[in-house]
């Protein structure tokens, strides 16, 4: 049996400077760096560790600043358009967090108004977790939902053989802060499995279990190391989710999927390599009756029905954004954010891409949580 | 080998007129039966079978107007609300094929102000296909969604053991018809399968995929015999849209849902049994970033990107709405609806309900299909 993976303590703000700084290292400005750090600090903070700061980096050399996939201080334009609740914005490739967090304050300001605001996204630049920003605003009162396209097509559509979806993920938040002292987060890939598993399947020497991928033929297999693509979750409920991005993108003015994230091949053919993203908000007044019974009120109604759910026996069942409270409460029990060993390798190696004094990230800086 | 199940061409107009008759027979108005007749039609037309006429004359004399859990001429009253692109309507358990229509029509007059108009429906009563009224207003080319809480809570959520939630569908359209011929159109249950699924394997003898449903002590099991309740598809993805209905339904003003569609309970405990709806359409324009590349319209783009998916190896996949799509090409090509010799025997009893010749409705009449 595997020993019980070891984390450190990390406070906040050192976690956070040190983004910052990173961001503002590769020409990020104050407004992108402050918004990316918040960021990757929520999905550490809420046990997100696929999405974490390391990751963000990571994914800004590949593809973002370090190969013109993101452009650091681009000015996002608004699309002129004679719909009052709606906007549409050129993305210009700045940073994704940065985009997805001014996108969510937009839909929130437009659902104050008109019930429920949308705003969709050209030209973007991966937005690391899409359950933050639902998170953020369903903890603010709000119902929130962002579907974005992802980077690559990784996925073989329902019946298919060749990967021509991305893993493409929905968010969904629900205001249930009064009712269950957290909110419902429903946010995942529409692939059954992250290609990321697949590879720790393959250091782990193990099977996967069936329905996650396809071999170089486009047979199933649950060989991690015959797995080159992957597929939707759920057969053909999964793929129609997941085409959804694909077509919202489109609308959007993405272009064909398997030139995402494809600069050189895109740009040869005219075409984009961008994602897109779509957000949107709605004000929960906006959709209620105003009639609950027993002269409840809506959070109160809200509160009734989940007790219902989750009583009769399912009371040992999770709800979706339950993990991700668990892990806010350990971090907040701790007074700081959880890495392993491993990730605070990572750090210092961040430290030291910006010039900061590397040898304060070693593990033993951190005192080690219980 | 079971031989090919043979069908019968019934003209639309006929079938229509007999709907049509059955609804005013129960007391429903002139537009009430023509909606009822209209979305019935419609779902034969696309294939639908679970969903036809004789199940929507079934569903009302169980929980309709039989019991009155519909209300035949109820008038929906609009909530007063502050809200711009966002209506709530008290539905006063009208029937709910009226009500969907009239919601979606409701959804495209905001969405052609607005960019986006949504209209949700506390008080309502089954509107049997979802995916009719966003494939209507796809075809109109907007798109479009629809969620509602189902009757009866027959899913256990995930992780659990008794039967707290709804069967609870989402249906999504997208306007492609310039792009493919016909609509995307993604609807389906949350639940893996249908109760009424589990009846077909309970009687053909065979046993069930592993997933679908649990035992009276909430164990996984693939004997249709000992299946009480339904699990969610795609463990806890599918569990999450099957909770999101719920939240929704309960925002706008349901009640537990283990009393939905339990009229006596219900009243006994101050509650309501009724179910809710949420509709949303979107203006494809409202999201456009009006820049595809290589000087692509909207539509031009849509048709590329799913050009790009469907190739590479992918030609022979099937897209959420092409199986509706052939249905209702084998249906123009017959000249009229197809029913099998028992559906017709169905549609005998309806016609013998409301006074008509039934000896009309014998197979004998109608000839057999290709």
């Amino acid at each position: 049996m595997a020993s019980p993976e070891i984390f450190h303590i990390v406070p906040r703000t050192r976690h956070d400077a040190l983004v910052h700084a990173a961001y503002r290292h590769r020409g990020y400005t104050e407004e992108e760096s402050a918004a990316a750090a918040r960021m990757c600090s929520e999905a550490s903070w809420h046990g997100i560790r696929t999405h974490n700061a390391l990751k963000a980096l990571h994914l800004d050399e590949l593809f973002g600043s370090g190969s013109g996939g993101c452009v650091p201080g681009a000015e996002v334009a608004v699309v002129a358009s004679k719909f009052k609740a709606a906007q549409a914005w050129d993305g210009r490739r700045k940073l994704g967090q940065a985009v997805a967090v001014e996108a969510m304050e937009t839909c929130i300001r437009l659902a104050d108004e008109y019930g429920c605001g949308t705003v969709s996204v050209d030209n973007a630049f991966h937005y690391l977790w899409g359950g933050g920003y639902v998170m953020d605003a369903a903890k603010r009162g709000y119902i929130a939902y962002t579907n974005c396209t992802s980077t690559l097509a990784e996925v073989v559509p329902f019946g298919g053989k060749s990967p021509t979806l991305g893993t493409n993920p929905h968010s969904w938040g629900f205001p249930t802060v009064e009712a269950l002292g957290y909110p419902v987060v429903i946010d995942w890939a529409t692939s059954t499995i992250a290609m990321g598993r697949v590879e720790q399947f393959k250091r782990e020497g193990k099977e996967l279990p069936p329905g996650c991928g396809v071999d170089a033929e486009g047979q199933p297999t649950t060989d991690p190391h015959k797995i080159k693509a992957l597929l939707p979750f759920g057969a053909h409920k999964g793929y129609g989710l997941a085409l959804l991005n694909e077509l919202f993108g489109a609308a959007i003015g993405g272009s064909p999927p398997t030139l995402r994230g494809r600069a050189e091949r895109a740009k040869a053919a005219g075409e984009k390599s961008t994602s897109a993203f779509f957000f949107q908000v709605i004000h929960p007044e906006a959709i209620s009756g105003a009639a609950f019974s027993r002269g409840r009120s809506q959070a109160e109604n809200i509160a009734a029905v989940l007790r219902d759910i989750f009583g009769h026996g399912n009371e040992d069942c999770m709800l979706p954004g339950t993990i991700e409270a668990r892990a806010a409460e350990r971090c907040d029990k701790a007074g700081g954010l959880l890495f392993s060993e491993a990730e605070i390798r990572g750090f210092a190696e961040v430290a030291e891409e910006c010039g900061q004094d590397a040898p304060d990230w070693t593990p033993e800086t951190f005192p080690v949580a219980e």
